[in-house]
């Protein structure tokens, strides 16, 4: 049963009080309505309280039913003694385990009065022995030693990680709600259930629940008695039922949003406990709005704010089945969404040709490079030891959609036995596993997948956002695949298309190569002319799927040495060829490339030659590029098309260098022009990715068309957090001790990044007033993120394909907000 | 002879015109004075301009003497055809060779006039057939082609490369000087010479330059007459003496600065060409300056300028006689001032066992890391192939004050072998080689040494400015020596004291990487017992030399594999193992401890797990060294001295750290204050040396007693250079394109990383008016940077100890030029 269906476990606290105690004096109080905040692990619901020796006999009194008076003080000894004194639970079902055998009975309610007398005093002998204190008579000790253990509940562990997973400040603070109780267990004409006024699965308008007749809440729980589905209520009690479809009527309608109300019938009256907004799952979410849109309860802005657009995640890419019971062995960082299941493989070669036989892979490797590339194309999945979530392997799967776990620690490869180690669990080569790359988890077997389906609502909701909108939204995309599947998502360009990875692909590497280890500028002219037949080919492609709309092209970005092999493996190789006698040609041919290798490998690679400082330092490769783009758009205008190319000059710290390469960009665009006849209409702007690029704004507006915010660099560099090492060495502790609220890499850190940012738009458009500016990091998907990008005024924001939709309703969401001013919302989980 | 001596290569360019031609109409037109830059490479004089075939006879004529007239036309038609139309010089020297040769005689002077005329008639012949133009005789097309000539040599390699050196602007620009000609070679009642006013390699206040009776000025650089000694003149020409003496007294007083004055005397009239600022050494200008304030000439603050403070270095290091011969055979970075002779040696084992047996040695290197601390200590400098200025070798070195060059590319180091190559040159183990820190040159051989004599003008000096400055100057000192020679050299203070370096002793480094590996906190604690009392040593030591002054002592920085042993050699140890069928046991060690090392390795360190994230994430390390100060603090209040420590968290981002770190400070500090019995008085603050920390420096100021700016990672940060990689693979094409004007790591970047710091100023005072700000990184001890620390109103700079003078002279400069808003001065050179 899904958490949402336990009621007695959510909500705002509840002390329930016996009406014959405290209803004339104390007939409710509220301490603080603490929105609908509901936590696991947090002490909510005391049922009873207020008995004693005396009040119990009062309440024998008053019902005429000793039985039920001693069964509710016994309710109340084993609840308070559990969550106010801290004595498990499992202790008090011993002892009522034990008199239940000496009785002769299976079940609680088989138990006499005598039976519960017997049973209470042991329950109290029982808290003696365990807290050293006794169970106290005085009501209001009873009620004030509650109220202290709801407060402390608050920081308790399951809270404080629910709480963070889930976002909500530490700071919000808890409330106490004291009610007068009332009794679903007084006999056959009482009862207590739940419901939700909709399918909080589906979304489907029909009264969703179950109740139980003559029950307290916590019988439904303990799994002894199966409880009824809400509609048989109809037939047990139709007046109530009746009545409780009003109110659930009532309260939908008043709160505009679908409810999950808790009740208890006693004596046939009809009592509601709680109601508030009931949790639901993404597809629920998104047809509950647009039902109640067209339903004429809500406008179309309230239906947008009542989705969490980071949920439309769930309803776009594969993933694991929520009801499979899964064996996750281990854990990594989230890295790419979705989630796969193959075998174990630790090669690419080997992944490449195993798929040919049409074998379903999971990659598995310390760290990927692009050696690896064909291997990830091949697998279903990725699973590594090492790396961030901008890691080689999360970047290059998330490009192509692939499920990747990344950054799982625990995993310990031995490539000479072809199998990995987790704790005692060897696995090995061919073994089955999976990845979900939306949690992170790795799971030992298969699991059973879930089929994206976007829904006609689902259709509806994104075209209300884009018609509320004012944000654009551009997807990242480095393929024509990409770039086609981000027109379908609704992306209204490309903000980033990168060019390094088709640099990767396995054909052109050794290329690559070859224009990297070139001792000439005629050397390393040769290898470009290769590239750009190559690369015109991929702009062609790109273009052409984008016709129409804008793509964002960023020139070669990072390291050369991230395309030439590791300095391990050479050394290894070096040194066993030496040993073991080696061709002595060999050997200085690989120490040659050794010292390359070397030469070009830095200390710091994030902050190294990379960048636009390539085109300073390779002026030929950037001209190359320029080449490459503007020639496919000359043949694709020749065509008949309309490409709108951007060029983007990544890692800029100052107008010098965009007024270097735009120079050498133009000259390249004046002769491709000239030698076409073909008249291209394309913009150079650059990434702000670096602070000083970001102080200097105005300055680099003055030589630019556009901007776009690169931020993860910008955060990197920021906060001097490389993220490749932080979220795997420090960000947790940071996280676990408060000293950051989110994960910066995640959640764009308006505080610091955003701060630059603000200057950044102020700076530039003082210079030019209508620069367009977007965000291309992976913020520029994130709902919270999107909204600071539209408060700061982006034209737009751009991320994966897949978040695209995200995107969209994140987008128009921050303009609902702006304008109703409401709150942060934290209901809808 | 040093280029001070040769005027006729210096100056604002010079036409001078023959009298006869052009006196009466164009008496002398100065298109624009460019204030006294001179340059090499840039053309500046062009003599006898206006002569040609009609006019040469009128000046024979005139003079009556033909020979004369026609000596000046060939003189004028080589150095035209040289500078203006580009003929190579050599061969006008050639066709003059030639016809000495046929004429019999050996000296120019011995030419008839006929000779001449033959001279002249091939010398424009030559013109012809090397230019396809011909000797123009129009004397304004002279004059024109000749004022274009000189705009045009401003672009020149050679004073481009001067100008990037002395950073003087390119867009100064230069202006030409047109003069009538005055004739030094019209007979021995003539002559030409140039002289200091004051002696400008030492500064004696003594008249001190050359002439040549009967000569034009390119006669003394042509080396075939040796000029006579200024003295010389006053026996040859005692009136023109006397004359020149009393001018070069009334300039000296004009411009109230030793003056280099050019001069030409004709027909026993003296002729002044030219004055400017003259060139001087380090100890002449400071002892000029002294002695012009004694003279009653300039005041102090005039004298302060007139010594320019990075010069000052001179003074302070071992160096390289400027006089000596030197065989140059590679070039690296200049790592670390000061010059050293010895042995090479390859290992640091054997440079520590040689040191002993008294050899003086040169650690050579791939590069250095903490295994080699032991070496550097033994050695006279260090060279490395690989690192830029922060290298560890580099960072060591200066802190140890041993000259040092790093990354010196072009050595390839073969440890086997015990051999270094340089191109076709091989140095083995044990040849001799002199490195200079200060220039980054590589010399084969033993060089003469000069020391430092710090003079009475120097103290002098010195002590005006610490009357004039108000900028404090402290040292960046890690040890007692350290500290000791700070406060010889006038620190007030320790603005960094790093803690890393005491980790890297031999002795300690094993418990250091115990404490590294620890897989328990009881573990851990253990090894930090052991290092405790040794930094509590460390710190008693330091803060005992400093008694009275303030002592900044940051804690551990470093990520933590830089205390542990490099993974490559790792590599190979394992491998060799492997192969050798090595002992299992001692591989599987190995095989631990790389997976350990491998574990914290990091891709970007620089980015990583360090600064206080340790402090965070290992609490239990910087609670050790707050109770090592705190405890050391107390032993001295105890002997009665008077600590002042200052501790500083590194690397903040957020004040939630330094609210963190400070907590966990004062909680060691109360405990010790109750242990010992003793009050200690120490402070809490902070390095800011990350954008973020700059930009959020109000909310990091309320938890901060001092801001100290790290402008070396803020530098790295803010402009996403990695200062190691940088360095040596693409600021050099920055400079060179002009991307940048200066290297951002030798002089602070103001445009951005000020811009930063200027905010951090700003918002940190908002919140505490008098919040103390200092500066630590290198650019501490940088005369530019300084004057921008001045100006934003920091209280102190930091710098290494031999910088403390150069900082104390440039914080009184920055005053001074504030005072007086005098504009930016290029002159001392």
């Amino acid at each position: 049963m899904p958490s949402a269906f336990i009621p007695w476990k959510c909500g705002a606290a509840l002390l329930s009080i016996p009406v014959c105690v405290f209803a004339a004096t104390i007939p409710g109080i509220v301490l603080r309505k603490s929105d609908d905040v509901s936590m696991p692990g947090m002490m909510d619901t005391v049922l009873n309280l207020g008995l004693n020796d005396r009040t119990v006999v009062a309440l024998a009194k008053y019902t005429a039913n000793e039985r039920f008076a001693m069964d509710c003080y016994r309710r109340f000894i084993t609840m308070f003694g559990d969550v106010v004194m801290g004595v498990e639970h499992h202790k008090f079902e011993n002892i009522l385990d034990h008199i239940k055998k000496s009785a002769g009975v299976l079940f609680d309610h088989q138990l006499s009065a005598a039976d519960l007398r017997e049973v209470i005093v042991k329950y109290k002998k029982l808290l003696e022995s365990e807290t050293g204190g006794s169970f106290p008579q005085d009501p209001m000790e009873q009620l004030f030693m509650a109220v202290y253990a709801v407060f402390n509940s608050w920081n308790n562990d399951r809270a404080i990680v629910y709480r963070k997973l889930n976002k909500i400040p530490d700071t919000l603070g808890t409330a106490v709600n004291i009610q007068a109780m009332v009794f679903g267990n007084m006999g056959e004409d009482c009862g207590t259930g739940v419901a939700f006024t909709r399918n909080p699965s589906t979304g489907e308008n029909k009264l969703y629940g179950e109740y139980l007749i003559n029950a307290q809440g916590e019988d439904v729980v303990a799994g002894i008695r199966t409880p009824q589905s809400i509609a048989a209520l109809e037939k047990d009690m139709p007046d109530i039922f009746k009545q409780f479809t009003n109110i659930c009527k009532l309260l939908e309608n008043h709160y505009r949003n679908m409810q999950d109300i808790e009740f208890t019938v006693e004596r046939n009256k009809l009592y509601i406990l709680q109601t508030r907004n009931g949790k639901r799952t993404a597809p629920a979410a998104v047809k509950i709005a647009v039902d109640m849109v067209e339903e004429g309860l809500i406008d179309k802005t309230e239906a947008i704010l009542q989705v969490e657009a980071g949920h439309l995640d769930q309803l776009l890419h594969h993933r694991i089945d929520p009801s499979a019971k899964l064996d996750v062995v281990a854990s990594g960082l989230p890295a790419s969404p979705g989630a796969a299941s193959g075998a174990v493989v630790f090669e690419a070669g080997l992944a490449e040709e195993l798929t040919r036989k049409g074998e379903k892979l999971i990659l598995v490797r310390t760290e990927t490079t692009p050696d690896d590339i064909h291997g990830i194309v091949a697998a279903q999945g990725v699973l590594t030891a090492r790396g961030g979530m901008t890691s080689h392997a999360a970047v290059v799967a998330r490009g192509m959609g692939k499920p990747c776990v990344s950054g799982c620690e625990a995993m310990q490869i031995d490539y000479d036995k072809k199998e990995f180690q987790i704790g005692d669990l060897v696995v090995k080569e061919g073994d089955i596993i999976s990845v979900d790359g939306s949690t992170g988890n790795v799971v030992l077997g298969e699991v059973p997948m879930i089929d994206p389906e976007p829904s006609p609502e689902f259709q509806k909701i994104m075209q209300w956002a884009d018609e509320i909108r004012t944000l654009g939204v551009r997807a990242n995309a480095d393929t024509p695949e990409d770039a086609t599947k981000s027109r379908e998502f609704g992306a209204a360009g490309i903000g980033l298309c990168r060019t390094e990875h088709m640099f990767m692909a396995q054909d052109r590497l050794p290329i690559v190569q070859e224009m990297i280890l070139a001792t000439s500028i005629e050397e390393r002219q040769k290898a470009l002319d290769k590239l750009l037949i190559m690369q015109q080919g991929d702009f062609y492609g790109i273009l052409k799927a984008m016709d129409g709309l804008p793509v964002t092209i960023r020139f070669l970005d990072p390291p050369l040495h991230e395309f030439m092999p590791n300095i391990e493996d050479l050394v290894v190789e070096i040194t066993t060829l030496r040993l073991t006698n080696g061709d002595q040609g060999m050997i200085e041919d690989k120490e040659v490339l050794l010292r390359k290798v070397r030469n070009l490998s830095e200390f710091n690679p994030m902050l190294g030659h990379r960048g636009c400082r390539l085109g300073i330092t390779f002026p030929e490769v950037y001209a190359m590029q320029a080449r490459a783009v503007l020639m496919a758009a000359a043949q694709l205008i020749k065509e008949g098309f309309h490409p709108v190319p951007e060029i983007e000059i990544p890692l800029v710290i100052d107008k010098t260098e965009l007024e270097y390469l735009r120079e050498l960009v133009t000259n390249v665009g004046d002769d491709v022009m000239r030698e076409t006849g073909v008249t291209i209409n394309y913009t150079i702007g650059t990434m702000i990715e670096v602070p000083r690029a970001a102080l200097l704004a105005d300055e680099v507006a003055s030589k630019a068309d556009f901007f776009s915010f690169g931020t993860n660099d910008l955060t990197q560099t920021t906060l001097g957090f490389s993220r490749d090492d932080s979220e795997s060495k420090f960000i947790p502790a940071y996280l676990d001790k408060k000293i950051l609220a989110d994960d910066p890499f995640i959640v764009l850190d308006r505080n610091g990044v955003g701060k630059l940012m603000k200057m950044a738009v102020e700076l530039g458009r003082k210079t030019k007033p209508n620069l367009l500016i977007g965000i291309c990091g992976e913020h520029g998907g994130e709902s919270n993120s999107i909204k600071f990008c539209h408060n700061i005024g982006l034209d737009f924001v751009s991320c994966s394909p897949f978040r695209v939709p995200i995107a969209r309703l994140a987008a128009a969401q921050a303009r609902v907000k702006n304008m109703s001013g409401a709150k942060q919302d934290y209901g809808t989980i």
